[in-house]
């Protein structure tokens, strides 16, 4: 990323994920969190994409709330309704029960998952480390699992802006020292995730989430790996985000990458943009589909083609691999 | 909404709900669907908000969703989880079982609740009619109630654009019956909500969600009611939906009201947009949260005071006070 290549460079958002039998058969004989936490199963379905498409990068096996667990709020994953939280952010002094993340020591299994997959991988492709961004983990926290809105997270925001700022920066510290021992263990490329940012208008965005975001990737100068931002609706925010201290910025869908380009400047490489459904069509079409991507995506400094959010699960595999084909093919 | 008046009006989506205690004693008798389809239910509930504020609006108690009862298509509101449809279109043939609406056979009810409320109200105020938009409705059909992504409806939509459009064109036909029957009985002006279009990509909004809103919009053309239309996630398509027929824009609160104002242009007035979580501010902090919007309105050709998205269930009805009259008070 950032480096000059023979075609565009491609990943997926959940390339390890659900749409692949093979992850399903690993799911079926183990939990999701036996799978988190065992180096050499998160291995296996960090691995697996890469066996079936000739992908430019992995991206470990991994959520983004367990630095919410080496911070003191456990949570478990419970089928057809996601995270939950043992216990929530109800007032400011709950904030007191969280502690910044030892990632070396709550976490290990994290850093151990990708010395296996850089050994593995012996430097072919780079590994992709990640986490959550800060309001989107306080999202979880506050809310205490998934919502469509958060507002109680919200709601403490509006009520209690010194606090959440507080409740932010403990994050950020934690998701620093947590994507520092990612870079140590081998990984050659860091994304920070802040899914949910979209909720917030604008200026509480700038001034909470996003500060908070670039507190976590401003720590990472000089680390010598490239950085990616990727925020939801990050159309509404492109103003605000070209000022990150990173080096690629992922684009969502629901904005046109060349309107994106523009909006965002030089400074940066994108990431993006395919719409997850369009690995709906035949596959005889998704080739067009990819190629429009590819030509808006040439006005960039730099293109990283992906998808402009995670891949759905009842997604055909063969028809991820006619749409990494055709990036090679086209871009080459 | 379009006419000269003292201070800027103001209304709030949702304002008949469940924040207002007297709305949650109605519906400790009654169930939600005893109130939709009860005319004497249907005005109290409509009138309770006005009652306690000094709104400048009322918007008839109703459900985007009886569009699809009347198609053929019966739903239950489950509690804690939302509408649920009696089937779901699974199939392009499933389009079939679908009929254009005859909303004075099949809905009687909303024309005598629409006649009821203008009766009691008699002139003061205007009554607001509403629908659901065409690509929203489409999305419960097809995914059968609510969810995060839609995601079956976006599948059809890729898979079979055609057969899409002419499902979305059926549930247009119905609707423009079904607000021409409001307009009938009494409505002053009618809402369009797009909720769910904001999960599209740039070109699938514009060339089926949009198209078929705008479809409805320009069959109400010389009904001499303001026209309003809502799009969730308003900002990523302004530069599309400033070619709407309609007379007013609603704008979600993630977009600066003035940055809308300016892609708008001079054509539309513009409804919104304070964030529904500013009414979690202390009552002392409401007012200056209130002159921020009413300032970047007055750029834009006409200003309509809402919040930018529905109230939400658990704020305090005396905060709604307070921005009522904050509205009146600094645009006076």
């Amino acid at each position: 990323m950032g480096q000059d290549t023979e075609h565009t460079p491609v990943w997926i958002m959940r390339q390890a994920g659900r749409y692949l039998p093979e992850y399903r058969k690993v799911r079926s004989k183990h939990s999701f969190r036996e799978v988190l936490t065992t180096p050499d199963l998160a291995e296996e379905v960090t691995l697996q994409p890469l066996r079936r498409f000739s992908l430019d990068a992995a991206i470990i096996f991994s959520d983004i709330l367990i630095v919410a667990d080496a911070m003191g709020m456990p949570f478990e994953i419970v089928p057809n309704k996601g995270p939950v939280m043992d216990w929530s952010i109800g007032s400011v002094q709950d904030i007191d029960r969280l502690h910044v993340a030892e990632p070396e020591e709550s976490l290990p299994y994290l850093a151990r998952s990708i010395e296996a997959v850089c050994d593995s991988l012996s430097g072919s492709v780079p590994l992709i480390g990640f986490a959550g961004a800060p309001f989107t983990i306080a999202c979880y926290m506050i809310d205490g699992g998934p919502s469509k809105q958060f507002s109680r997270t919200r709601r403490f925001l509006y009520e209690h802006p010194d606090e959440f700022d507080r409740l932010l920066s403990l994050i950020a510290q934690s998701i620093v020292r947590l994507l520092k021992m990612q870079i140590d263990a081998g990984a050659g490329a860091i994304q920070l995730f802040d899914t949910w940012a979209g909720l917030l208008g604008p200026k509480e965005y700038r001034n909470h989430a996003f500060k908070a975001a670039s507190q976590v990737l401003a720590s990472l100068d000089g680390q010598g790996v490239p950085r990616i931002l990727y925020v939801g609706q990050t159309g509404q925010f492109l103003e605000t985000i070209r000022e990150a201290p990173a080096e690629v910025l992922g684009i969502d869908w629901r904005t046109s990458l060349s309107d994106a380009i523009e909006r965002i400047g030089p400074g940066y490489s994108v990431q993006g943009n395919l719409d997850p459904c369009a690995l709906y069509l035949s596959r005889k079409s998704i080739p067009a589909a990819v190629k429009a991507v590819l030509e808006q995506g040439r006005k960039a400094r730099g293109h990283v083609f992906n998808l402009g959010h995670g891949i759905l699960p009842d997604v055909d595999p063969d028809h991820l691999a006619t749409l990494v084909d055709s990036v090679h093919q086209f871009s080459g």
